[in-house]
Formats: C-alpha cells, sequence, structure tokens
C-alpha cells in the first residue's frame, strides 16, 4: 500500500531535504511525486538542461527507502517557450491564452509538442536507471482547454473529413441547413467557435477529447522507450470540478485516454467538516477502478492527489483524514498521496494546504497522517490490491454529456448532465450499493444484472439496441428521462421517444414540459410532499405495454406516466420521465436493486453507515465500515463472522458494533 | 383568413413533402412561409443558384391549394460569403461577430448589400411568376445589431454633418465639452462604442434605426419591381424580448421601417399554461395594427410568427391554443402563422417546438390546430378585415425610449423604458379598454379622447407645443414622470421641470429622489398599504394650478404631490410623478377613462374576462369574449343582442354566459 | 475657511457667468475650481490654445472677490490627441481603452506626457499673474487605471531590475519555481497581465502605485516653475468607490504621493437620507489631513469635492447639507467644495446633480447652502485652522491591502482589505474616538499611545520589529487576523504564525479554517447571539504567554483561543484572531481604549451623538457637537464650559443640550 505525497524541492524557501524525508519517514510516507510542473526549473533556457533538483530528491528518498513517481514537466510551459513560439499558448472562443496559469497551452501545437518531447526525453534519458523510479506520471490533469486556433481548425477539419467523407453527410447529419450554416465547401469550413448547432459544438467536443487521448498516448510511448520492466505509467486523471471533485469529466475519455496507460490515476477532493460524505471518495475511486478494468497489468488505481488541509473551509476535524484515507483503499485505491507535502509560501495555491503548514511544524493534521501511515504499513497485506466485483453498473457517455448540455433544461437552465448523474450515484451510495461504471465503448456490459443510465442524450442505434437486448436476456435498466432522444450526431429521432428504447421499455411520448406545481400522485413512493416534488423536466409518457408506477398530480398532466415498469424477455425496464427528488429517486433505485435480487446484507445498513468490501490478496472479503457522521454510530454487524483489523478483535455476525464519530472499522471475515 | 407555418423543406431530415401537406389540409392551413434564412442551400456557392427546394414546395403547394408567402434567405448568411468578405459580419462594441449565429451581418455592408441584391433578384426572377405565391417577407426580425466597425462610423459622421451642419451644433446640442468630449474637427470624430454621453448615445440608436427603415426600403423596393398586382410585402417585426416578446423594440422604429410595406407583420411569443393572460398577444397585436393606419393598403396585419408548442415550458394546456388564436383576431390580425410546421432536429432551437414533435406524429397540440382550421375557414367571412376604432392611445417614443434607457432610474437600475410603459398598457387591457399606439411622428394624434404618455423623457419642443394644444382642445391626457425632462438631443430642458408641458398639467419641479420607505398619503387610491407603495422614483412636484390627487407620506417629502390633475382650457392633462404599482395604476386610468367619458360596457367584464371588439367587413360589431383563467368563468353579456359564431346560438343582451377554462366565444351582434 | 463649488463655465448652455456669480455671492461662496478635464476646450487641437473660458471666469470672479483654484485638464484626453497617438490609451489586462470616458489613458506614455506638459505650460504661462488664483490641483483622482500595455511593461522590467538586481533573487523572494513560472533570462520577463503569482501581482501594483506618485510629482513639478509665493498645489484624492467613498484606496500610496503637494485634498461622497451617518465625511477627512502631517506647510486640507444634491437617492433632507458641512470642519478642513456648481445638462453625470438643479432656479439645497455660506464666513476665525491632537491611530498598508485583496478569504470570496479595516474605524467613530491614520512609511507611529492594525498581511520584518517596541515600550496594539502572515514580498513566513508579532502577542497558530456555525464561547462581549457569532475566518490560536479574552464555541474548534490579551514589556497586544461582529469589535477596542488610559468625556456621548475636536487659532478647544439621526437627540454636555458658537449662546459643562434632528452645535471652550 503506497502511502505519500507531491514533494516539490523547487519551492522550498530554505533547505529542507533531509528534515522533510525525517518527518515523511517518521508519518509512514513510502512514496513521493516529484517533477510535475516543473519544466521552467528543469530547463531554465531553450536546450538548456538542469536536473539538480530531481537528482538529489531521487538520492535522499532512495537513500531512506522512500519510492518516487516522476511526472512529466509539461502542464506549465516556460517563460521562454511562450516569448519564442507564442502559438503554444492555445487560442479560444475567448481569444488567445495569457501565460501565467498552468494548462493554457494548445497541446496539439507543433512547437509545443516539439519542446515537451525533448524535455521529456532529456529527463527520462537522465533518470531512467535510477532505482528510487517505481513509475512515471505522464502529464497532469490534461485536457485540451478548448483550444481552437487555426491549427486545431485544420486538424478538425481533417478529422471530418475522414470520419464523415462529404460534406453532404455533414449537413445532413448535422442539419446544417438549419439557419443557412450548410458548408458547401471544404474551405468554406467556419470555426467552431461561434456554433449554435449542437451537433457540431459535441463533435468538436468530441475531437478535443480525441486531442487528449492522443496526446496521452504520445507521452506515454515516448516514455515507455525508457521505462523499466516493473515500472508503470499513469495519468492524474480528475473530475467535473465544482470547487471539488463532482461529476463526470466532460473534458477527457476517460476509458479511451486510459488504454494506453499501465495504471489509472485520479485526484480527488471534495468538501470536509460537516460537509463530509464520502460520495466523492466513492465516486472518484469507483470511476478509476473502472477505467482499466480491461487491462491486463491487474493493478488497482492509484489515487494520486487528494486534500490534507486543503482549502481553509476543508481543514479536517479529528478523525477525518483517516476516514478519507480508508474509504479510498475501499473502493479499490492501491495509493494515496496528498497535494501536497507543504504548503506553499507564494502564488496562487497558498491557501491550498498541505500535510504541513508553511512552518513545516508538526500539526493535528499531521499527527493524524502519522496514524494512518502507521496502520497502512501494518494492514497493507491484507488491504492491498482489493478486488471488487460489483453487479451493479451506472452507464455514463461522455457523448450524451455534451450533447446534453448543449441543452440542458433549456436556454436559461445551469443544470447540466451530472446534475441528473450524480443523484442516482449518490442514492446507490446511500443504500451501500457498490457500484462499477461503464461507458458505450465498454465490452463487459453484459456482466452486470442491473444497469443505471441517466440522461443517455445522445447515442448511436447500436447502443441502443445492445441495451434493448441486455433487458430482453434478463437484464434490468433505470433509464431517466431524455434517454434516446438523438442519435450519435445529436440528431433527435425522427420516430417517437424514447426511440428505438421504447421497445423495451413500453411506453411512447411526443411531448414534454418543465413543471410548474406538479407532484407525483398520491405520494407513490412515500417521501412526503416536499421530497414529491417533479422539478425541472417532465415528459408526458403515455404506456404501451408499460406498468405505471406513478402518475403526475396536476388538472392537465395527470393522465401521463411519470415513472414506468415494463417485462420485456426476461428483463424488467425502468423509465423515470421527470427529474424527482433524490428521496424519489432512492426509492426507485432501491425498489430495482430488489428486483434485481441484489438486495443483500449491505443493504441492512444505509447512510451515515457505510459499508464497502472486496476480495483481498488472501480470498478473503473484507467489510469496511465508516460512519460519517459527528454523533456516534452504533449498527448490528450483518455480514460472516470476521475479525476487525485495526483493533485485532473478532466480530461475531451480528454482534453489536460501535463506531465513533468519523469513525472507521475493517473487518475481514474468517 | 390565413391560417398557416413556417415550412422549411430544407431542413428535413427525410422525405416529408407530400404527408406533410396532407396533415396541413387536415388541419385546414391554407398559407405556408418559406425560404427565409436559408441563403446557403439556395446560393451554395457565389452565383450558383439552386432553387431547386423553393420549387418543389411552391409546386406541391399549389398543387394543394396552399398559398405560399416567399421570404428573401438573408438573415441569415452562407459560410462562403463570410469566408471571402469576412466586413460582412459587423463589428460591435464586444468586437467583431463571429459565424454561427443568424443576425451577426453588417446590413450597411456593401459586400452584404451586393450579394443580397442578387440573391434576391435571382431568387425573384426565378418565383415571380409562380401563381401560388401570395405576398413576400424582405428579411427577418431585422434590427442594424449594433453595427459599428469603421465604415458605418463613416457613414454615421456622413448622417451628422447632414443633420447638424457644423461640429459647434453638435458640441453645444450634445454637451460635449464635459470630460473633454468636443470635437473640434470632422476628422476627429471618434467612435461611439466607447460614449459616455448619452446625447450621442441616443444619437447613434437612432442612426442604427435608420440603417433598419433603409435597408428594409432597399430590400422592399428591390421586391417590388418583380411582384405581381395583389401581391404584398411585408416584414416579420419584433418587440423588446425578455424571454418572450415583452415591449417596444428600442432598435427598430416600427412606424417609420413599416412605410415601405404594403402590409405590417409581426411575431408574438408569449407564455402559456397558468402565465397566459393574453396581454402579450393584444399588446403586440395592438402595435402591428398601428404601423400601417396611414396606409392606403387597408390591410390588416399579419402575425408571422407565433408558438405552437414553443419553449417546453409553454407546451399549452388544452383550450390555450385555441384562445390564443382567437385572441390575435380580435386585436385584428388577418393571418395566424405558427413557427413553425415540424420541430427542428438539430442545433440552437430544437427545443422551440413546432406544431408537430420530432416525430411528426399527430400530437394534442396539432390535434387542437385542426379546430382552429376548421373554425377560421367557416368564420372567416364574419372574422376577418376586422376593423377596430379606438378612443384612447399610448404615445410611444424610440427617442424617448433610448434617451431614458441611458439613465434609468440610475447607473445601477435594471428597469427600462418598458417597464414603464407595459404596466400601463396592461391596465388598460385588464379593464378591456382598447387601445392603439401612435408616436411622435403619428398624424393621427388630434382622433383619440385620451392618450397615455408613459416616460417621454426625450421630445423636441413641438411635440410637447402639440400635446398641449390637443388638451386645450379638450383631449385628456396622463403623462408619467420624467416625461418633457429633456429635448430630442437628450439635453436636458434648462427650464423649470417638467419643461413646456407644465403649462398644460399645472404643475412644477426642481428635485427629485428614489423613494425608500415612501407611500401615497392616506391609501387615495383604495389599494391596500401593498400596493401603495411607491417604488423607483419620485418627483417633488409642486401644483401651481393643478389639483392633488395623492400626496407622498414621508416625513420629508409629505409636502410634494406624487399625482395630480389639472383642468386646461377644454381638457385635462394628469401627471404620476412616482413609479406607482400597477393597482395604482389602474385606479388612475380607471379614473382617466370615466372623466374621457369612455367608460362603456366592455369595462363591466375585467380581466381575466377579456372582451375586445370591432367591425366586420358586413358592417356588423363582433365581440369577442376571453377567459384568460383556470377557473370556468361566467359573466353577464352587456352588449347588443347578438348571435355567438362558433356555436351559432344566440345571445340576447344581459344574458348569463358560462365561460370554459382558457373558453372562448364570439358574438356578433345582430 | 473656504467655501466653493467646481464652476465649468464650458458646458454652460446658455449665458450664466453673472447671473451664476451673483447666486455664488448670495450663498457666500468664496472660491470656484475651474478648468479641470477640459482640455477638448483649452487646446481644440495641437498647439492651438484657447483660454477664452478661463479669461473670462477669472476676471469675473475676481471682480466679485471670489477666489480660484485652476486645475490641470489633462484627467480627460481631447479627440485629437488620441486620433493622432492612439497610444495614449492604456492598454490593460482586457485590451486597449476605448476613447469617451476621462481616466482611460496610460500617464506613463510618452506622447501623452509631451502634450500634457505643453498643455500645462501654457495654461501657466498664460494665467500665473492672474490675481484671483490661490492654487493649482495637478489632475484629478489620479490613478495608473492599470495600465499594462508594452511600454508600461519595459518600464515594469527595469523597476524590477533595480529593485531586486537578479533574476535569482525575484525567483526566489516570488516562489516562481511554482507552475514553472520561473524567469530565467531578463527577455523572458513575461506580462504581469495573467500573473496567478500574488508577490508579482503585489509589486506590480505597487509599481502602479509609483506611476501615480512619479506622475504627479512631474505635474507639480512643473506647476511650480509658474506659482506664485503663497499659492499652493494639491490633487484630489479619492477613496476606494462602493457606490460612495469606502475605503483606503489600493490604486494610490496616498502618503507618497501627496509629499510633492503643498496641500491635500479629497473628494468624499456619502449616502444621505436615512443612510447618512457622517462615518465616511470623518473617514475621509482623518486620511486626507493624516496625509502631510509631517509636511512643513502646517495646512490642513480640503475637501475638493464633495456632493450637493448628488445621485437623486443622496438628495439631503432639510438640516443635513449643514450637518455634513460642519462635519468636515471637524476633521480638520479648511475647504468646502461641492462638486459642482450647476447640473450638467447631457452626458453620464446628469443625474450628478450640484448646488443647483437644471433650471438654475433656486431650490432648497441651494437655500440650505446660503445658511452654510454665511455662517463660514461669520465662525471662519473660530474655525478656520483646526488642530486635532489623536493619541489612537489606524496603521493601514497598501501594500497588506493589495496582498490580502489577492487571496481575501478564498478564491470565492468577495470580501476585501476594507471590510476589516473599516468596521474598526466605524467603532472608533461610534465610540467618538478621534483617530489618525498611518501607514508604514509614517516616522509618528511612536507617537500614539493605541495602534489599531487591521489585517497586516504583507510586511517586512523591520515594521513588526518595530511594532513589537512600540509595544515593549508601552503602547496598546490591538491587531486582526492575518496579521504579519507574509513579508513584503508576500511570501508567507516559514515560522510559526503570527510570524515576529508572536512574540508581543504571546500567542501562536499553525491551522485556520471558515467558520461554520462558530460563535465565542459564553457571550464574552455581551452583544447578544446574533452578534456573537463569528463569520468569514478564524484561526485556531495557542496562547504562549498571552491571556485569553475569548474561546471558540464549537464542538471541535473550542480549545482554541478567539481572542487574547498579552503583556509585552510595558505595553499590551491585543489579538483579533476571527472576523468578528463590529459590536464585538467595538467592544474590544472600546476595551483597549480604556487600557490605554485614553477613555474621556467624548466616550460620554455615543453615536449618533457625535462629538469632534480641535484646537482653533486662538488656542481655544472646539468640541463639534452633531446628531446623526431623524429623531431630536439630548445629551450632557460633558466638556468644560463653552460658548455655542452658532447661537452665541453659553453652555456651561453638564448642561443639558438639545440638538435638533441632523442637528448641530459647536462649542468652544473659555
Amino acid at each position: 500500500m503506497l502511502f505519500g505525497v507531491a514533494y516539490y524541492d523547487e519551492y522550498m524557501p530554505y533547505e529542507r531535504l533531509e528534515k522533510d524525508i525525517a518527518m515523511m519517514k517518521e508519518a509512514g510516507i513510502n512514496v513521493v511525486r516529484i517533477a510535475e510542473s516543473t519544466w521552467s526549473t528543469m530547463e531554465p533556457q531553450e536546450g538548456v538542461f538542469d536536473f539538480s533538483h530531481i537528482d538529489r530528491v531521487l538520492n535522499a528518498m532512495h537513500k531512506a527507502g522512500i519510492k518516487v513517481i516522476v511526472g512529466t514537466p509539461t502542464y506549465a510551459v516556460p517563460t521562454w517557450l511562450v516569448r519564442k513560439y507564442p502559438d503554444v499558448l492555445a487560442i479560444t472562443a475567448q481569444g488567445p491564452n495569457r501565460y501565467g496559469a498552468r494548462q493554457n497551452m494548445d497541446i496539439a501545437n507543433t512547437h509545443f509538442r516539439q519542446h515537451a518531447e525533448q524535455a521529456i526525453r532529456k529527463l527520462l534519458v537522465h533518470v531512467k536507471d535510477h532505482p528510487a523510479i517505481i513509475g512515471y506520471q505522464v502529464d497532469n490533469e490534461t485536457k485540451a482547454y478548448n483550444t481552437a486556433g487555426p491549427e486545431v481548425q485544420k486538424q478538425f477539419v481533417a478529422y471530418m473529413k475522414t470520419k464523415f467523407g462529404t460534406l453532404e453527410a455533414i449537413n445532413k447529419a448535422f442539419g446544417l441547413d438549419y439557419w443557412s450554416n450548410r458548408i458547401n465547401s471544404w474551405e468554406d469550413f467556419p470555426s467552431m467557435v461561434g456554433s449554435i448547432n449542437a451537433s457540431q459544438i459535441a463533435e468538436f467536443a468530441k475531437f478535443q477529447r480525441k486531442l487528449v487521448t492522443d496526446y496521452l498516448a504520445w507521452q506515454t510511448k515516448i516514455v515507455n522507450e525508457y521505462k523499466r520492466p516493473g515500472q508503470f505509467v499513469t495519468q492524474n486523471f480528475d473530475l467535473e470540478w465544482r470547487g471539488y471533485s463532482y461529476g463526470i469529466q466532460p473534458d477527457v475519455d476517460h476509458f479511451a485516454a486510459a488504454k494506453a496507460l499501465d495504471v489509472a490515476g485520479i485526484d480527488i477532493y471534495h468538501p470536509t467538516q460537516d460537509a463530509l460524505t464520502g460520495t466523492e471518495i466513492a465516486f472518484g475511486g469507483d470511476i478509476a477502478r473502472s477505467m482499466k478494468v480491461d487491462a491486463s497489468s491487474g493493478k488497482n488505481y492509484l489515487v494520486i492527489e487528494t486534500e490534507a488541509q486543503g482549502f481553509p473551509e476543508w481543514l479536517p476535524y479529528p478523525g477525518q483524514l483517516r476516514l478519507q484515507a480508508f474509504s479510498h483503499l475501499a473502493s479499490g485505491a492501491n495509493m494515496l498521496e496528498y497535494w501536497h507535502w507543504h504548503s506553499t509560501h507564494n502564488a496562487i495555491e497558498t491557501y491550498w494546504k498541505g500535510l504541513l503548514s508553511h512552518d513545516f511544524e508538526p500539526n493535528p493534521t499531521y499527527d493524524e497522517a502519522k496514524t494512518i501511515g502507521k496502520d497502512f504499513a501494518r494492514l497493507s497485506p491484507q488491504l492491498v490490491n482489493l478486488k471488487k466485483t460489483n453487479q451493479v453498473a451506472i452507464l455514463f457517455s461522455n457523448e450524451a454529456q455534451t450533447a446534453f448540455n448543449a441543452f440542458k433544461f433549456g436556454w436559461y437552465s445551469q443544470n447540466n448532465y451530472n446534475d441528473i448523474l450524480r443523484p442516482m450515484y449518490d442514492a446507490l451510495y446511500r443504500m451501500n450499493v457498490g457500484v462499477d461504471f461503464i461507458d458505450p465503448s465498454s465490452q463487459n456490459i453484459e456482466q452486470y444484472k442491473l444497469l443505471v443510465v441517466p440522461a443517455l442524450y445522445a447515442a448511436p442505434d447500436s447502443l441502443l439496441q445492445r441495451l434493448n437486448r441486455f433487458v430482453k436476456n434478463g437484464g434490468h435498466i433505470v433509464y431517466t428521462f431524455k434517454s434516446g432522444f438523438s442519435d450519435q450526431n445529436v440528431k433527435v429521432r425522427t420516430t417517437p421517444q424514447p426511440g428505438l428504447i421504447s421497445e423495451a421499455l413500453g411506453i411512447t411520448y411526443t411531448q414534454f414540459t418543465i413543471p410548474q406545481n406538479v407532484s407525483l400522485k398520491g405520494d407513490p413512493f412515500g417521501v412526503g410532499s416536499d421530497n414529491n416534488k417533479v422539478k425541472g423536466w417532465m415528459e408526458l409518457v403515455t404506456p404501451t405495454t408499460a406498468k405505471v408506477l406513478a402518475y403526475y398530480d396536476h388538472p392537465v398532466w395527470g393522465k401521463y406516466a411519470a415513472v414506468t415498469e415494463n417485462t420485456f424477455g426476461k428483463g424488467l425496464a425502468t423509465y423515470i420521465g421527470c427529474w424527482t427528488d433524490g428521496a424519489v429517486t432512492e426509492k426507485i433505485l432501491a425498489d430495482a436493486v430488489r428486483k434485481a435480487n441484489l438486495w443483500g446484507a449491505a443493504q441492512l445498513l444505509h447512510f451515515p453507515l457505510i459499508t464497502r468490501q472486496g476480495t483481498n490478496e488472501q480470498g478473503k472479503t473484507v467489510h469496511y465500515l465508516f460512519n460519517y457522521s459527528a454523533k456516534p454510530g452504533q449498527l448490528t454487524y450483518p455480514f460472516a463472522n470476521g475479525r476487525e483489523l485495526i483493533k485485532g478483535e473478532t466480530v461475531p455476525k451480528n454482534s453489536v458494533l460501535d463506531l465513533a464519530p468519523w469513525g472507521v472499522k475493517i473487518i475481514e471475515e474468517q
């Protein structure tokens, strides 16, 4: 089990290396990540390299028995590169980027690529034989940053030519006759920055995600030329950001981009104090674990960045740092790495604090980390390489996300795809239902018993047919509104809605509206009048063969169905035709879990008592028990007899367990 | 009576023409509007024309007996035009426009004009003899789109030279010595995009409105060269947009622009469901009807666009589509045309739905349209060419609007001219007082008995003197605050306020403020304490000869008058010196209607029971009765004996009538 | 005592001079300010000068016995200058400025400087011998307006070279290794407009303030070549603007910029009506008076601009104009000048009204000014050149302000430095504690008994050591949170916090957070539960030698101190470790005033009864008594026997005095 921090010798205000390593050792830290974003230090002038910071850290860490992950430094460009080649800065819809921040470059730019390649190769040649290095991270939190300048435009037109062949095909698929947007000659192909056509916007977004996939594959290929057997290459993927890690990342196709890598990595930041729920830890972990499900590496994912003290408002309460740490393991992480060791003394992230404050003194957060390090080291054999086998999966889709977000619930709506997906994930999390993520490219869809499919707004026929077959063959799917609505080009289907999935769902609709004072008739899920309200969106569903689980309560719309369920072949398909409150969503999903025969012992517990499980290297089932509350928790242990690993006590089935506020227990079945 | 839709063969995802026409015929549709905004399809490359979509639609419609209005395609430019002549995109204060949206061009640009002219002429030459065509629409929802590039600047300077003669005159009229804005040489004339001088800003806005007038006259002149006797030219004017059609359009001088046209056209979009009041239908209709009052054509106005399903939140309740349709006729419309037939499958207006959903299937909205089509056809002889004779008019002014909006109620105020005008219109609408609109150019001001004049902020002496004469000769005017304040150049008058109209009003003031906790003393209009509050603006009015209708209630300002009334010559002039609640405004206007001896039978009804009337071609009075409510309505029919046209029942005076929720009755006096 | 107005003959809509002067004389006006911002009138074309407006005003005023202050016209540039030399418009982070507004120029631009110099010299040569002129104002409300174009960038790099010597020093001090911002060659020095490094941002802000200081010194030097003995040079400084004059001006180093001037000037705008408190008048006056404390001129400051009618919402209640006028004198002003005489008839400030409305008629505000003019003239000998000796000072710092504002309370926080400083000032004002302002450059810090130090976020060691010595030697300091946190380069200190001042404060902390549901334990200041809440920021303080005045009330943070007090040497140091409500702040400061033995007779009164005092030229103590309330006030006069100057009545100590709403009394001790 790797326990680590990001470490920047470059940023230190005075000589700290030995003292820092001593404090790291005291905290059980056994890995550091270095070099990421330090291009200007490593290559102070074009072709002039200075590896002294890297060398001294590698040597000192090696001496101390601490492993090192070396990051390529490319996610922040040096001043000289921008001065000599101003075109390395991306041109976006807002104009040319400025120097200053990270992630301002055009990742497809030739000058950027040339200099990035040279820097990576020089670095790799220099460090490749160092024994401290266990792996590499290519770039960091990579996106295409909305790059849309003339050079990118050329590449996009070439991509479109390859993909669609003719302009006629594009004009047809994208409906470009509308508002005179028709393109009649390749040389007329307009820039996408002013587009009002969601098909174009979504295709350009897909092209930008492809730039990321290609870029990471390109960096990985370079690093692979140098890496030694046993070393890995990873990336630090991140999620949609809402002041913290919230949902599916719209700008990266995580599953495609992860293909080139040996092991998946992710950063997860989340509120703490009274707002700590563990949801983002579980969510980010489930995404990251699902990235490499098809890979042969067998390696669990790495949490490459998460907060120690973090933002001032995230300073953890006593116990929370431990709770967070074990929660990461419970999702299957094999590494937990804080960003960062110390707190930076200058610049924009001064108040994004590390394990240490600016004074480098021990503090309550660091002190708590020491207990984590000790427990990780002690329990590593039982906790590392946790295998999780879930029977429920959430099907997400970057294509559906981009397409949905182009329209939302109307021109003035602020809600996006993740506002629909996350409440479904959250409901399953609160019920302690383990979840994997799949996307339209996944080969393993058929292995699940229950699929949850939020707002699959854009999808090709082939996917919808595959999902119909999944039901027919005995699977259960819960769809929300707006699924099946448009094809892969964001052209709305010309059939009655919800398109091809009508067959499995046994419903149809031709109209929809925004609910005003609409509820579900008779509070069918027993959630109380506030939670029973319908918000944001409602489809006027008519069942063909489906059974209606809920009707709308409204003088005019009351004859239409809100929630339906349909037996199709050997399976069952549920449709949620409106945006329901989280309480209703949870009831519908609980019902679906039951009907899929997946309601088990874990479901006897409920948030704030969270349990997550897996199988360890010894083939034993490990149950994590978490109390996500400031109040003490009590539960009847519902699993087979086991042993609590932290305290070493035996725990018989049905024994009553107490969990401290923000408390953790880990029970290995015997 | 024309009943129609916009129809875009170009946008169809598959061959639909015959099926669509069959469904149109079933719905009683007898007119379609085509070709508007389809330039890229019609002229795929410079000088290469393809009229196949137009031809096949014209032929098919003609065969089906459906008339066609052909739109010039110029409101959305093709990609090739922008690539070859980038200067066709307007340069605004925000920089150069981007390709993508419609209405992004510089309507004064030479290249745009050349290519627009060629496209229009080629189209007209091609279609001019087709028997299906009843008229043409030039461009669509035309504005100048804030075009302000160097070429426009040159034209503006020439316009200023012509209008003012000398810089000295401009410097004086606009007060340009302030902040060193004085212009001492024509070559120094600065761009208006950075101006902080409301006189300049208002003059530039007027110049931009003139660009629209000139542009539409120019297109009309071209079309007139080809149109046959009996064919008309129209435009689709629109209103200030607040997510729906709200108020006076600041960017177009509707009365001036309509002069070149044969018949006025308008688009009207409005909320429905529980928010449907009919106000926007009446307001937009009254504006459009008033546009061509001086024209010899005698043709009533056309509703060129209105919603069918519209935005998702506008999906009409059962009955509402009918109620809306007859409400348009009740304002004097001779055509009702939905935007649009089908719902577009791609691009930004995917969720702005037509009569048909994306599935092209019948649906409740389409089904209701069928009943409208039938009734229109059946009742057309009694309903078409309704003549309305109103004795009340609202005097609006684009000049006052632009000037007022440059200042509003202060730098941080969000309220504009329409926030003052609309509540006055709404009050009259709710009282069932029929209203025309006039503007300072109107020749027919003197024919009215009561004028309502909101915030006539900028006006020349001649207009104010004319209004004084109107009162002296026996007319009644109700002015609001801020009327008469500045001259036609937005120079504040140097006399005591409210300038020249003080004479008719018998008041004066020299100070004003923003009310904080101010009401009207003693609730003089009996509206209750909430409605009695004064908001936004108050003038400290002192009567000279006027009678005070309301004083302010405030420890310091209590000695000043808020509302006054003055007998002047044979007439009466009322002044509302502060921004009152709509309830107070309605009381003041009701009082004014009574004092003008205009209180009649229609005023026995009140919103949500709306009645509107006119004289039909048979010379009979027709009364429309509408119930703008989800609850059933009942009323005592206050007019002369008549016959209800829809059901064919006789209706004696004073009989009790029931109106269904969102119900309609049409009674022709016998 | 000077009583005046800004007068713009240039802006007059018709010939007004004689009539205006007659009305001025009637109001006791004895000074006007002219020529400021009238460049386009004075120099209509390059090198062509027209002084006719200036000449006729000078002559007419002189004839009437009214003195004149002549402003250089440079704060608004003429059209011809911008056309010929477009680079005079500043380039900011938002791009190049546009022509139209004032203050849009690059004050460091060579072309601007050349033409400004020529205009100033021509003006001065022309007017220098005119007997009406008592002084000059250089420019107006000068700032650097965020100028950041290539030319300014060059100057900044040169400044950095001079200040830091080497890039290595800059890289180290600013922590530029972070995010690859390291600068390895002077030619690579990037533009600051995209910087994310608060050290850079703060240094660039300081450089911009230096541009202002240099620019004003440069203008003053030119004017000094022409001014006669006895004439003065001043500037019209202004404050942070929040719709009115709120706090410390971040863009100008007032103390440094004032050095070149003979006398300090300021503009002060503030809410009136029910929102009039006098706080801004006192605050702005205390700042302005403190600017020239080290100067040999001995002249009190000038209020160069304040409102007469002002914004519509500021129209003064009866009595308020008088109250305001005497409040300015009570802070030590020697001149009160309204902006402006009349109300402008065009342009952006039409609703920023002068003494006269647009009608030039007498009005209640003008009428009240007449009483002020009379009293000023009558009482001038007793009121002019008031000397104030305060024992309390607020230490502010532009460096701390810029640095704090770069971070605020987090990325999403809206609160800035003045939100911390102003409540402390306000509390002292409400307690009638007289206050001076000092900044880190002040030589007179040691003369005070009590220093109040809000958020001294960035400060060099030397300043902190000086403050420690101040306490050690018997002074009392009240610091807030975030003081001492970073050095002068905004590098966070690497010692435990609060850095060097820990020694005097006897506390330490290493963590902080944003309070959620945190109060002070046991309401230690007796302010009630609402006022007892902690907001925005809290540091987890541990006392070493300090006494804890308040602990946090929170389940987790309850063990940490919120407010502490420490005896250090002969003095006392108080630390407020969290953002408290104003009520708590006032209690803490009252306690500090008492402990500093400064609680006196003035503290027997409390807002809305305000008293301010000083010594007049006769060496007598003058007490101003103000009632900042719409209700009558009553007080027991707590000072020595005196004579009320306005009414001429004697006032024995302890006599009971009545103050009218918004009333004023001025008592001279006998």
